[in-house]
């Protein structure tokens, strides 16, 4: 007899965003009348950049004609693309990286989740608390987090590292030693950052003590400040201990296009043996590349006109962020983020639960934002809003919240 | 010290298919005068469908407006999507799947590898020998397989079920019970098919010993023969033991696209729990869906004028296919395969091994193919070709071959 599974049992309740779903549309069926606007979900609103349109269009019509179609892509992206990400993303900041250390995906969160298919079960994971659900998820699903606890909403084997108002919503080196470490910065869900030399001494306490940092630089588009690093290799040792994620989606709007890319240096290496070669294989196995048209997609997004056209779309939900800090701030509430981020991370009013203020937003004021608690529980009684609406619908939600 | 996956460490050489890619690369550096065909990996040649490309272009275009935007798609996949092929795969033939129970994916090379995930380690699998490499690697990969042996290219731990010219090409009941047992028809490598009272007694068996069949039908469209079911919910009693994995790569040319999907019936349980709800949460958590555009395009495909168009793709290769069997039996090969599939498995002439076969194929008819024994020990001696090509190149390669 077939068994499954088990460590999915263990997984407490469904993953965070599909009940918010859930809890929307059952509101949504019961009140078709309202208009409830989403400040949920990291999902962007505004269209494809023009030039994106162009590049899909075009390679469309590259696939309807046997002299220029394309069928299976080589195992780890196109060169052409390949090499774009390691000129614009890397070199330019002065980052040793090369074109043949970076994979190209369908997006970060297919990467985040299946990273740790390359590592032993017995590695000790530390994570930031509150932290992106689907690194602890993904790492429970495989049997590396030992037991949860209802109570205390931990797993058994996992290090938290709480990001709280006291640290600044950063995290500080824990005292039980890790062998992986996840950081994301600028942070899902608090939208804080850390500065170079803090990020250095994280690479510097890596390569110590032998744990590798996987660091999630989705939203790394949205830097605005000049001490904030863009990526984990800028910091000096970062190829001997740092694997790096990146996502489109945030980038260039491409959270329904689906494009994202890793990368591993080759220094990286567990004895003798190169995390690299083992991306590779994995990569090359349980995967088959991201369309075509999509790459091309992608590539378009570093041509002078697409850079200047996400850098047009970055800055209207920057606008938007910087809205909703100057107006939450006016209405007394306690905000953080949204500087370097498309993240505001609220302070709930009047010590309330994270999920009792989902659900007054959600039925008073129609609006729908992400409780803290659900990225871990030092999340408890913050709330996360998101600056990817359009602007209209951004003040029409401050208007509600005032009003709450 | 972070600790790598040992499992990968056990995994002979390279992917097969990056083996093969590899000697090409070489050759094509070393003899860059000469026009090598592939007619090796079951990669397509022919143009996406224009109401595909119709579709592709409509979608991108809503994706260029702010009304029309599609941020990130639902979990399982879009409805539009599920909802025509539940009518178009599954109602039409009479099998009761209902569109809740398709798992829109990126593809069948990642959902067979992925699938695994919510299987338990201590499952013993079987698979025919020769076999699609993924299904094998991506359980040694979880450390499902036990040990590799070298001498009989034979893992400990999977049982093994052997189809040969005495079996014509099909498994037979293994003596050892398997858990979890993989099926491929038409086959990939061996082209070879069963009829719907050969599958009835896999699914009578799997309910019987509590196994579950794993099954992909990604060639399904190839299928001529009247008594060669199209899904094996076709068969009584397949909804409490068998997954289904459907690939577009065949069906349409959509190997540079990336679309596919996975059938769990809500019925297929261990216990109390179902697996559709557990490939559910893997999907939510490790996956953000296919992309918008991609699944306009499949839903393409079962249009009027998709359905007309990619039959005329299938009927082109099946042509290449017929013309293949004809002309290699005519020189004096023993072929098979090469009717309900665009496989045909070729016996080595002289006794060669498959790969001193794919060395003289490429060196001396500059014409790639894939030995059969990367497919497993019972593949040695035999050689994959594949109808994909262009009617033109394969007219050229079989003249080639016939010179040898």
């Amino acid at each position: 007899m077939f068994k499954i599974n088990d460590n999915y049992l263990k997984l407490p309740g469904s993953y965070l965003f599909s009940t918010v779903a859930k809890k929307v549309k059952a509101y949504k069926e019961a009140n078709p009348d309202r208009e409830v606007i989403s400040l949920g979900i990291g999902d962007v609103t505004q269209p494809l950049a023009p030039a994106v349109i162009d590049a899909l269009h075009k390679s469309v019509d590259e696939m309807a004609h046997a002299e220029t179609f394309r069928g299976y892509a080589p195992d780890l992206g196109y060169e052409f693309l390949r090499n774009t990400i390691a000129d614009k993303d890397f070199k330019a900041l002065g980052c040793d990286i090369s074109a043949d250390e970076i994979f190209v995906s369908d997006g970060a969160k297919s990467d985040s989740g299946n990273i740790g298919d390359i590592f032993s079960i017995d590695n000790k994971i530390a994570v930031c608390d509150p932290v992106y659900p689907v690194y602890v998820d993904t790492n429970a699903m495989s049997g590396r987090t030992g037991e949860y606890n209802p109570d205390t909403q931990k797993w058994s084997d996992v290090i938290y590292m709480p990001c709280t108002a006291a640290t600044n919503f950063a995290p500080e080196i824990p005292k039980e030693t890790p062998d992986i470490i996840y950081l994301c910065f600028p942070n899902n869900p608090t939208g804080s950052t850390i500065t170079k030399p803090q990020l250095q001494e994280w690479v510097d306490y890596a390569n110590k003590v032998g744990a590798v940092i996987i660091y999630d630089a989705a939203y790394e588009a949205f830097i605005e400040e000049a001490d904030v690093p863009h990526s984990i290799y800028e910091c000096t040792g970062a190829r001997t201990c740092a694997i790096e994620l990146r996502s489109f989606s945030k980038k260039a709007g491409f959270t329904g296009v689906r494009l994202g890319y890793t990368v591993i240096p080759k220094d990286l290496k567990c004895g003798d043996v190169s995390l690299h070669s083992l991306w590779a294989r994995r990569h090359g196995t349980k995967f088959n590349g991201a369309p075509y048209i999509v790459q091309r997609a992608g590539e378009a997004v570093y041509s002078e006109a697409g850079a200047k056209q996400t850098m047009e779309q970055i800055a209207y939900y920057k606008k938007n962020a910087k809205t909703m800090m100057e107006a939450l701030a006016g209405y007394g509430y306690s905000v953080s983020g949204g500087v370097n981020s498309p993240y505001v991370w609220l302070k709930t009013p009047d010590n309330m639960t994270s999920w009792d203020f989902f659900d007054l937003l959600l039925e008073k004021a129609n609006v729908v934002g992400t409780p803290g608690s659900g990225f871990g529980p030092s999340g408890e009684g913050y709330f996360r809003l998101t600056a990817f609406g359009s602007y209209e619908n951004t003040l029409k939600a401050l208007d509600r919240i005032k009003a709450l």
